[in-house]
């Protein structure tokens, strides 16, 4: 803090100093060696094994592996606030969390039959699990994992329905799709013994996955039953889920679908979301105001993962069968597709280290990660890993949605 | 990863583990204590004493006090990498390196005669200090603190030059302003042994403070000597300086001017930017595509930070004397004022945690920092501190231009 005068005097004043000042760097204390912290790691989860790999992503390198966790196909993680431990949701409802500090496991509970993702809050203590069956979310407490709300998820009929599209919210709350009800639900846990539920019903059918945007403003769920999305604008007054994207276009795909697209994967750069096309070797460009399409960009098959670079100046692309072995780089200014890469066959997820300057991407069947630098495309390292799938860095804990 | 054919399967598939799921959360293993990490750690200058408090933003609290650190008048400081060492830009020309987990000085560095902040790389290999006396900037490792470039700056005709508004680009780049010379350089250290220099001249009459924009696209200085400010798009393929907002008024304000606006304080939230109005009891609302300004927000003072929460749903204004009391919170969508908070006398910086549940208020006068929850306003904490000023979380490392 410095006022104009103040800012003269001492640009004046520091003339004096010019002799002290001199071009030579004495060092006034001969340089310790730092401590390390969590800012820098990430897990890396090892599908085939159970297994998670504990990385480092300051020097790319595998620090430990912790084995144990069940079924990890479609495995997802988020971070503890202070960005030492993992929250692993597993296929087959265990919520563990590992330690990426003591390499281990200090928690873990069976907590559905069948269950895929989930969220922590913002604040970092509550910790939520979205499930298949028996349906609904189960919420614990971060800390010591005990149960704090158990959540079913019932239509206005009273059938249980299984739960997609879990994330966090600003405040205690989370959100989340309703598959079998049609509906998106908001839980609030501001007091956790007495959850209070906000209901969005009719928003379409069979929502099948969703996300949040970086801001935490919108959240927007794709249709399995129908075309289109359903958003929700959770700035407004009173809030109300609409349809967009009509043509979107999964009923009528010209091409068969190999994989449904990850919504989580959405890109928003600058003003526009980057949507991986269902069925159509395309990414759609969407204006994120009008969330209307603004564009097609042809790509080099049908996009899974389409994630944007920290500053969005990249969005990088992932493909189904057949075109699994390929990676594209999106130019978001030109609108270009300026780089093909393949780092190996079924390239399954990528991530980005918390400023960008490289992705790290799984290759399943290559067994490795490769790290790549995103301004010269230069493979920086290949890990040897086992089948790996999904990766996830502890700036995430930093983010809203993720 | 699923495909639909996989997915109905697995949806239906999951029926036969019902009987598994139960409602029961049968513990499969005890919890044991997770390992603490630096995501949710910080520090708040003492500047009065020289001392840094080490804080935590989970549980608002203070872990240790750090002293020896010099002049820490309009101090700065950046981030390692992995969150567990802060570099500190003291105002007597010190570089000092301060350990949050052993808390106490891993390095000090007198490198200038005098200086007001610095940058950390993208890769977080390089920190550079910015420098009035002897002027230029100096880079160095990271990890040892040895000088690795010397870059002083010097105009067309030798004179030498003070530098302000450095920043971090994207690659080994910094960014920064020559006051002097009214040029703005980018050095690049991809070899650190022979960096490269782009010089953009004549940017406009002495350039005193800057920002890059949080997606790393646009580099704005402030303009000491004339109205407007300088912009450079750094993703156009010839990067160019240009004046905007010529009306900016520093100089025919209609008050007198009791602070200068911090630019690095400026707040982009969605596709607009909040800006200090100089001398005058206003916001300035700028597109952020035109750079054009499409409103003004009455506040109560004049603005010295204006900060954006990370969602961009409030911002957040801090003023000069004689109103340097008070705290002012805009709700974005509507571009109003709707909450006046008096957390203590001489409000000189704001801080919101990573993702925005919480803000931290230094207030000098009063001897406090207090912390402010932001959807309820409520004070969650308040902290005894001798004279703080500037407040610095972790989840700046993850973090462009910060």
């Amino acid at each position: 803090m410095i006022n104009r005068r103040q800012w003269l005097q001492s640009a004046a004043g520091s003339a004096a100093l010019a002799g002290l000042a001199g071009c030579a760097t004495p060092s006034l204390l001969s340089p310790a060696t730092p401590s390390t912290g969590t800012g820098d790691l990430g897990v890396v989860v090892e599908r085939a094994d159970g297994k998670l790999a504990i990385v480092n992503t300051s020097r790319p390198r595998v620090l430990a592996e912790v084995a144990g966790l069940g079924d990890l196909s479609h495995a997802s993680v988020v971070f503890s606030r202070d960005g030492a431990s993992a929250f692993v949701f597993g296929r087959d409802g265990a919520l563990s969390r590992v330690d990426l500090l003591q390499q281990r496991i200090t928690g873990r509970v069976l907590q559905a039959g069948n269950s895929i993702g989930g969220a922590i809050s913002q604040d970092g203590r509550l910790v939520a699990a979205q499930n298949y069956q028996p349906g609904g979310i189960k919420v614990f407490d971060a800390h010591t994992l005990a149960l704090v709300a158990d959540i079913p998820a019932a239509d206005a009929d009273g059938k249980p329905s299984r739960v997609v599209g879990l994330a966090d919210l600003p405040g205690h709350r989370f959100i989340y799709s309703l598959f079998d009800a049609g509906e998106i639900w908001i839980a609030d846990l501001a007091d956790p013994k007495s959850p209070q539920l906000t209901k969005f019903r009719d928003v379409g059918k069979q929502p099948y996955d969703a996300l949040v945007t970086p801001d935490g403003r919108h959240y927007i769920a794709g249709l399995f039953g129908e075309d289109g999305l359903a958003l929700i604008d959770l700035w407004e007054a009173q809030p109300r889920a609409r349809r967009i994207l009509a043509g979107y276009g999964r009923g009528e795909a010209p091409l068969p679908v190999f994989k449904m697209p990850h919504l989580r994967g959405w890109a928003v750069a600058g003003r526009r979301a980057y949507l991986p096309a269902i069925g159509r070797h395309e990414v759609l460009v969407v204006d994120t105001e009008s969330w209307t399409e603004v564009g097609r960009i042809p790509v080099a098959g049908q996009p899974v993962f389409v994630m944007a670079r920290p500053d969005g100046r990249q969005v990088w692309v992932n493909f189904a069968v057949p075109d699994y072995h390929r990676v594209q780089v999106i130019d978001t200014p030109t609108q270009r597709v300026v780089r093909t890469l393949e780092p190996g066959a079924a390239v399954l997820h990528l991530e980005f280290t918390p400023r960008g300057e490289a992705v790290w991407i799984s290759s399943r069947d290559a067994n490795r990660v490769s790290v790549v630098a995103t301004d010269s495309f230069e493979t920086l390292a290949q890990l040897p890993l086992a089948s790996p799938s999904g990766i996830f860095f502890t700036s995430r804990a930093g983010r809203v949605g993720l």
